[in-house]
């Protein structure tokens, strides 16, 4: 089964047949994957304003029609509801099951926003000539509070997470310009070089994901995350909330370039 | 009185005293003037997602919290019932009046929408060789209705209003880059060429704004345009929706140059 040469839809389809439960990494190469969230249809004009004011952290790609299921912009034929391997529920900020479907979950107050990833951006930088570690290692990508405040918006508020990926020397400006080319996934990084200037005391010791190697010719070059509105989202402690689980996304219909501008 | 010297908020203040009730091009030069809509709550998300869902036309630069006038974001001590030399009064989807504030229309269940403008964008075509017809023929940029649809959330759904901007062909490469840097205030042209290709019959008649001459070694270049959310809201036959005055725009305390990506 090559899954990395099947269509979106085709990727979709084993996965909603529960037979593909693990990691989407490498899947539908070339199509963009995405982040989940889910909220009831009271905080989803708060969250759309917070994710408005905060576009580098949390950029958009769909977000559906109160109570339907179905990503119209980036995946007509989709369901959310079945379409993800793994979902985590969050009940009053609190993590209560990691489940296959949520379809007993799902109801018509509902509203689901799919939110860009850094996998877009990472094979441009690959084809660049730019190693990406995390990727190197085999491990997930290395993610950490800041002491950058997100733009407050109704009660969504609190610190940007960043990702971490680090660069050679003589790669630092290309990578800049690579992830420039687009803004809808994270676009150009938010800090290069010293940590502690953005509130990172130890850069071996990420508050998510896993720690990476950094060597003598390299910098640390950090991005905003789209881990940060789930991260500020599970501060108001909605009733409910659902995501994705790590690693675990939604694979659009649209290719990694429909979201470069240039 | 220098206007084009003035801060923004020197102009406000100017503009809030009434003693300044002309169109605002040219105040404060180099800072950002802004479309206005505003909404009552119950639209406020679904035409938060339908500018979403089409950023080049709806490019928003700031959503107040509902019943706050202050758009905190790009000129946090504005107030947008008083700052705006002229508005527009629509009820029921009708023209009922235009008025210098709209502290008596305003109440709490109200949002306002700052909407990109293509000012931003003219400046830097302008630094770069790159002549404005409308400005050299000081009349208002010619804009048509299109064949495009925009992509539909809720109750908004309609075409895409462009705005017409004569290049000469050397320039037409150069205009393309030019205007990319600007995502957040419409961006990169959405045709260039043949304007019967997005359903626009005849060139020398724009359905808004003015017309302007096409010189022989020119090809018209169209971008997406912020009139668009205002004729869709429109068909929408709200109770009650404000805009700005044509001309007539909300001076921001934000630099052009904050709306480039690169």
């Amino acid at each position: 089964m090559n899954v990395e040469k099947m269509s979106p839809s085709e990727a979709r389809a084993l996965i909603r047949s529960n037979d593909w439960t693990r990691p989407t990494a490498g899947m539908a190469s070339g199509f963009t994957q995405a982040n989940l969230a889910i909220l009831k249809k009271d905080l989803a004009f708060e969250f759309l304003l917070f994710c408005q004011r905060n576009p580098k952290p949390c950029p958009i790609l769909d977000v559906t029609e109160p109570g339907s299921p179905v990503p119209r912009l980036v995946a007509p034929t989709a369901d959310l509801r079945t379409d993800i391997p793994k979902y985590r529920i969050y009940e009053h900020g609190e993590l209560t099951n990691e489940v296959d479907n949520i379809t007993k979950y799902w109801n018509d107050d509902m509203v689901a926003f799919l939110i860009g990833c850094s996998f877009t951006f990472e094979q441009p930088l690959m084809n660049n000539g730019i190693p990406i570690r995390h990727i190197e290692e085999n491990c997930n990508v290395p993610m950490y509070k800041t002491n950058i405040q997100t733009v407050k918006a109704g009660r969504f508020e609190g610190p940007m997470v960043v990702s971490m990926r680090p660069v050679a020397h003589r790669d630092v400006v290309r990578a800049v310009q690579v992830t420039s080319r687009f803004p809808s996934v994270h676009g150009a990084p938010v800090h290069i070089g010293d940590p502690s200037v953005i509130g990172i005391n130890d850069v071996s010791k990420p508050d998510f994901g896993d720690s990476v190697s950094i060597r003598d010719n390299e910098v640390p070059v950090f991005w905003a995350c789209g881990v940060t509105p789930q991260a500020i989202a599970m501060h108001v402690k909605p009733d409910i909330m659902i995501t994705h689980a790590p690693g675990h996304m939604f694979i659009t219909d649209k290719r990694d370039e429909d979201y470069s501008i240039l």
